[in-house]
């Protein structure tokens, strides 16, 4: 089974979402047999590369929020972070684009090095002091480098603003194909969607629910067809 | 959508069949967004890693041909091969276990090469006058570097028995539940099956079927729930 996960490393009920998802997963009996695979999207494409904002001023700003509103929403995001074991820092984080680190997920799913990569993004921009967006493009090589990719290669990939550029943009076409809104979002074979930073309780059954729906293969012509078997290489007669 | 294909680099109809699905797959409009990916499937498991025969003595062994028929099935493989473009010898391959090349080709998905190895794996097993079987790791080693792959790393892979043998037998057990009991056998998006060599222009209508099945998804707890979208990060009411 594949489950393949929307998300941005700007987007904190992506990170809380991940953390709930894969607590169901580690319980799930069948979870050798889990593929799972993370997908671009991103949360304001519109922003400019070297437009970065505190991440208050930014929901101020964006959303018309008041100040006080923004700083209840992330004390409240900081909570439900600690409820899953993650460190959450809700003040002075920095909100900014998010291309080039889905361009270098893209990357590292190349080098399957996806899981290990995403997991420090999420780490620099919500648990650390440090911005993950004002440091330019060094700062997101130490992570690959963390995550055991190659430096060198990560920022060739990061210098050039075509590469892997496709295939962020394709993810999220799929993303508007599939229904989805908004982030995390997760499918699974391509039949069920969960959408949201849901219970690991809804994970569990959207799991269960999925393995369990798992239909036979409709083949098509039936009539027999040059293959090898264990009884050797046959051309079966139509 | 994904087409994953199940295939043995010892399996002649494997190497022409890929051919024809790759010729449906480069007319197929949607083509950019289909994935590939190559499972294993090893025809003769049972074979011992340095048990290497010549394919005619192999078929006459094993499934009790004459020389004769078995030359006359080459012949025929060399033929219907021709007819895609592939280069095919029908005289003088060996055959022997392939358990070393499915690790390396799962090693080789890991870091992006899987499509350029087993190719080349092809190539060198029906195409090539050298014996794939007979000279060792090296050869393997060479070919990995072909495809892309890091020489050490690739040479590791192959000195531990235990590197990737698990996504090896994993791949096999899921052709099971998937009633595949001869390769190449493909499948899309987990819903169609495709049994064989079979025409281009089958791979063709499998492709289109499939694309226009996709079917929407079904929402687990389609309530509301933690999510950050286009108008910021809300805690929707359930």
């Amino acid at each position: 089974m594949r489950v393949e996960i929307w998300s941005d490393i700007a987007c904190p009920w992506c990170y809380v979402g991940k953390a709930r998802f894969e607590k169901a997963l580690a319980a799930f009996p069948h979870r050798e047999q889990v593929e799972v695979v993370h997908r671009s999207f991103e949360l304001d494409p519109g922003r400019a590369k070297g437009d970065v904002q505190p991440v208050i001023t930014m929901l101020t700003k964006k959303y018309g929020m008041s100040a006080q509103q923004a700083q209840a929403g992330e004390e409240n995001l900081g909570t439900q972070a600690a409820a899953e074991g993650l460190e959450y820092r809700t003040r002075d984080r920095d909100h900014g684009n998010t291309f080039d680190m889905h361009r270098l997920l893209h990357f590292a799913k190349e080098r399957g090095r996806q899981d290990e990569l995403i997991q420090l993004l999420y780490r620099a921009n919500f648990a650390e002091e440090r911005s993950v967006f004002t440091e330019g493009d060094e700062r997101l090589v130490e992570l690959a480098i963390e995550a055991g990719l190659d430096a060198d290669a990560a920022r060739a990939v990061l210098a050039d603003p075509a590469a892997y550029a496709d295939d962020v943009r394709a993810d999220e076409r799929e993303a508007a194909q599939l229904g989805a809104n908004g982030v995390p979002f997760f499918v699974l074979d391509r039949a069920y969607g969960v959408s949201g930073a849901q219970p690991a309780e809804v994970f569990a059954q959207a799991l269960t629910q999925a393995w369990g729906d798992r239909s036979p293969l409709k083949l098509i012509d039936d009539g027999g067809a040059e293959a090898c078997g264990p009884d050797g290489c046959a051309v079966p007669q139509h």
